[in-house]
């Protein structure tokens, strides 16, 4: 950490922030510029409080040199983060492949996703129970039900179940119905639910918030990974921008930036960063490119009749030309994805 | 609501629209323009979903007309709303004003600060008991410890108590403690959150979201509302923009604006607004200026020694003189604001 | 162009309106609603003033309809436009490869340049001779010498040049050197230069504003189409967003929108869109499998000495290897690419 | 300067880094850190290229210390800098007042802007006459007629002139006409222009860009200040942020954040900051309430018959009105305003 003092700040203002340096266990060196005072602190500045140093009378600015996050960083622990889900090893060099549908209807409606996006060659099947929303008179899930339903579905046809849990009281009921339990954008930073979920054993997929920043994704899988659970898959499913064309804007950045920063896995959500059906297959292709570990992908057998986000759903038909179209791209970045047929 | 059909549109998929908004009890009235139909829906839109809207095929476009939220909306209610909070009215020609420290650190932090405010003309003590913080590695608060020293402080000096509520399974504990609950900016999309504090009788402040537009507030209001609960405050308490220099951008537009678009009581918080000591009595007096119903205010004995949130809080020295120069700006704004002495 | 009236607006106001459209040549429909009046307007709105109509009295909103560009729309021209420079027809399957210096610094550093990138398959060549920056302390470009080394280079490996126009007193010494003129991101509403060069016989690279959206860049480019010049290829470049990880988030949805929005070409910057050496070629990838037109990318011999953007510069080796995956990336998109040995 | 070298940088890798700084002239202390090495470098880095040191091997990361701009900093100058235009000291205590049309549209239209608004206090007249917009297809202002009329109007009544400069070679023709020439926000970083207005002697207004931060509007004065003129005022005009409800977000935090950092004026312009004429009168007073050292205010006789944002222009009556309520307002900020009658 690097804490810069005021431009003719007295020395005993100078000497009070040494020592509180080395109260905490630090070594400060003072560093005497031709403006001013710069104390350069050596150590683990992560202990610190960026908010108190930067109110210590003299203090002009304060500078972290690491990164906020350890355990989460590529540079404590150097090799890739592999999440073994129903077969499949997120984070290896095989392309995970998740889809369905944005809410839960019924069991016709899973039952079709489900048997169709199987052949498509995904093995984990997404799909929401809780769904309340911006505004508080739309459709906001089946609940109970609808993670019954899911889960035979996902079970008929050998698949995985990711779902998202958005109240601590749900979390038993989560944990019975869901092999991957989802951490909403809007609840990246819902610290109740983040040290929660740090104490189960269930892999998570947590969701970058609307407009967070790459570190503050980092710091939130931090926040479950000091909880113990070090199972966290990260998801770039855009961030809001001025672009008023598209739901939000796919910070693709993010995919190649998260592989050198952390070794976690990195999801993309091309659905939910475009909010367009259309945009949904090239932007799929773009994050493999890019290098992500895998999709997830809202897939409905008839989006102009379904009851959430049926404009950014792609069909059954659509998924299953663009899983063929990721298997081209595979290689190109050394990746492996083999279609069953 | 105006659908924007695509050039070319089939007859068939403009007959299909039209049925659809008839079957939902609306009246669709179809506008035969030069490049494209259009059809422009009467009646109470807020039933729509949009998302299933743009989903139709045939639809280029679909323009929301009526603001989404009913029950904020000063078109459904015009008078003020006014919450009367230990003989403040609040939302009335009374400036409210809420001071006290980021985090509870103990007693005699506590009993200083209010004793202070009090004197210079505060009614509410602010101050946080459970304190998570982006980074995990930071003190997270005293809990229950800490909403004791609060009240007891609040009530040998006739003060009112706000304080934050973050986990659901908190709120009876809260509910003993505060006058005011307060839910935090990270929250303002925790829809679990948001319907629980429908049900209970007390005032809410709610804080806008570090992204969210004026709109999102309104709509995190109206769901609290819907639920039952009227009483609600929102605060401005600064957005995130590309400014590094200020940890929050004072969105101050926002105070004349949503003193239009609602009856609801509008409160400043300049010091997460700008996260800096010396900014906090200018942006408050603006806040004042634009016509904000009351502050809250950040105050400590020691801002140097506080344990969250130093560099942005203000002594009780400066609070003072603050507060006076609020009295000098009230009647310009048509206020009033008086000095006990 | 829909017209919402405020509630209970006089009917003497709404008739004002009507008056007003009718003046102007369309033809207004009011729509009496259960909360308001809404006057939906037929006709080409393009012509009309929004701020005008929002000023006027009891107008509570307006909403346009139709895109405010009509030149670069795929509504008025279906055909994708294809614009030739040295025998590349940017905008057809081929891919168009620009690559070179960030800033023309010597001779030698730009023939080394030149010559590796037409072996690797670029086919033009980049450079700046004009390079001011954000603080005016930093070497700002060779100037005219800069351009005859870009040329000489240039001419002898048979590649185009594009290089960038900043101030229009240079427009005809550009013309003289370029083959391809850019306008660069903060110039995109430099209106003045907008105008200028929509009377040149040059095809303009448009890159997109720091925080524009695409509408923006498109309404930018019918400024040029509007002057006469056709020739245009828009460039995405990246955006400004919270990320501070990296110099800007590459915008990616851009490309498959604006394939839908425009018949222009769209190509990306992989390297102001990371500003990070490593993110280059990975992005650039994304950016073909989105199905971007072609890719401009910042080509050094020696990046660690380049006196400008060396950070964000790849090396001649890592730009033969990007080259050869996007190859194979290719045929995922239904693009061309060979690479000549 | 702080360089941050990666773990386990090679110590050629270090060594090599420091010795560029000593061949740059600055000294470089080495820190060797639990985790990695950090060189600070002592002395005038404002000379160094961040993104050459970036690209460095062996460098991680670079922090500057110093701020980038030197003679528009308060620590290079420390008292504030007065502008004197028409016996008004802009920058002093007493607060400047501007106002006048978006765009000259006749005589008589100035003429009755002008007298109205002398009577009220103000002594600049403000109004464009060059007035391209984002859109190819509006009324873009009468050229040089709109400044005669402009100028003849000032004289009559004993205003001075301020008006935008957008294209560099009417430069002459708005030396004749104007006392104050304006930068506008989307010329923030057209360096062409701040070059060329560097070596002019008449007092600049140069308007914050859209999205830019404090420190680059700091940079943007910086360039023209280096070039010799040195009498620039600064201006905030608003930011685009997420919200859509008001055409821009009024960022007033940068006024008592500009007063600390720099020693330069800064004018506040309510007008576009809001784009709403009821928004305009609050927001004003917002302004002086946060320190500004003037005002820039769209007035115009009938806004609903104006050429040019009609939606944000006051009426005469409402400026009369609003100045006297400054005028209440100034004192609390311990400034004058007196109102001639």
């Amino acid at each position: 950490m690097i804490i810069v003092m005021r431009r003719q700040a007295e020395q005993k203002l100078i000497d009070h922030v040494i020592q509180e340096m080395i109260t905490q266990g630090l070594k400060p060196v003072p560093l005497i510029g031709t403006e001013r005072t710069v104390i350069a602190v050596i150590g683990d500045e992560r202990i610190l409080d960026i908010h108190h140093l930067r109110s210590l009378p003299g203090v002009s600015d304060v500078h972290p040199i690491l990164k906020p996050y350890k355990l989460a960083s590529r540079e404590t622990k150097y090799e890739n983060t592999v999440i073994e889900v129903n077969g499949v090893r997120i984070g290896s060099e095989e392309i995970a492949i998740m889809a369905g549908p944005c809410a839960v209807e019924n069991e016709d409606q899973v039952e079709k996703t489900a048997s169709s996006i199987k052949k498509s060659g995904a093995k984990i099947l997404r799909g929401g129970a809780f769904k309340p929303r911006t505004g508080p008179y739309s459709f906001e899930g089946l609940g109970k039900d609808g993670l019954k339903i899911l889960r035979a579905a996902a079970d008929r046809h050998g698949l995985a179940v990711i779902t998202e849990l958005m109240d601590i009281r749900d979390i038993d009921l989560i944990m019975e119905y869901a092999d991957i339990i989802q951490i909403g954008a809007r609840n990246m930073q819902n610290f109740t639910l983040l040290n929660e979920v740090g104490s189960v054993k269930k892999p998570i997929l947590l969701k970058r918030g609307l407009s967070s920043t790459v570190t503050e994704l980092l710091l939130a899988a931090e926040r479950i990974m000091a909880k113990g659970n070090l199972e966290i898959m990260l998801c770039e499913r855009g961030i809001r921008t001025f672009e008023q064309e598209t739901r939000n804007t796919f910070g693709l950045n993010s995919i190649p930036l998260i592989k050198e920063l952390s070794h976690l896995p990195i999801i993309a959500d091309p659905s939910h960063a475009t909010g367009k059906r259309t945009l949904v297959p090239p932007m799929a292709r773009a994050a493999i490119a890019a290098g992500a570990d895998g999709l997830i992908i809202e897939v409905h057998p008839q989006p102009d009749e379904a009851l959430c986000d049926g404009d950014q759903s792609i069909t059954t038909d659509t998924f299953e030309q663009l899983v063929k179209e990721i298997a081209v791209i595979a290689p190109a970045v050394r990746r492996k994805f083999t279609i069953k047929s």
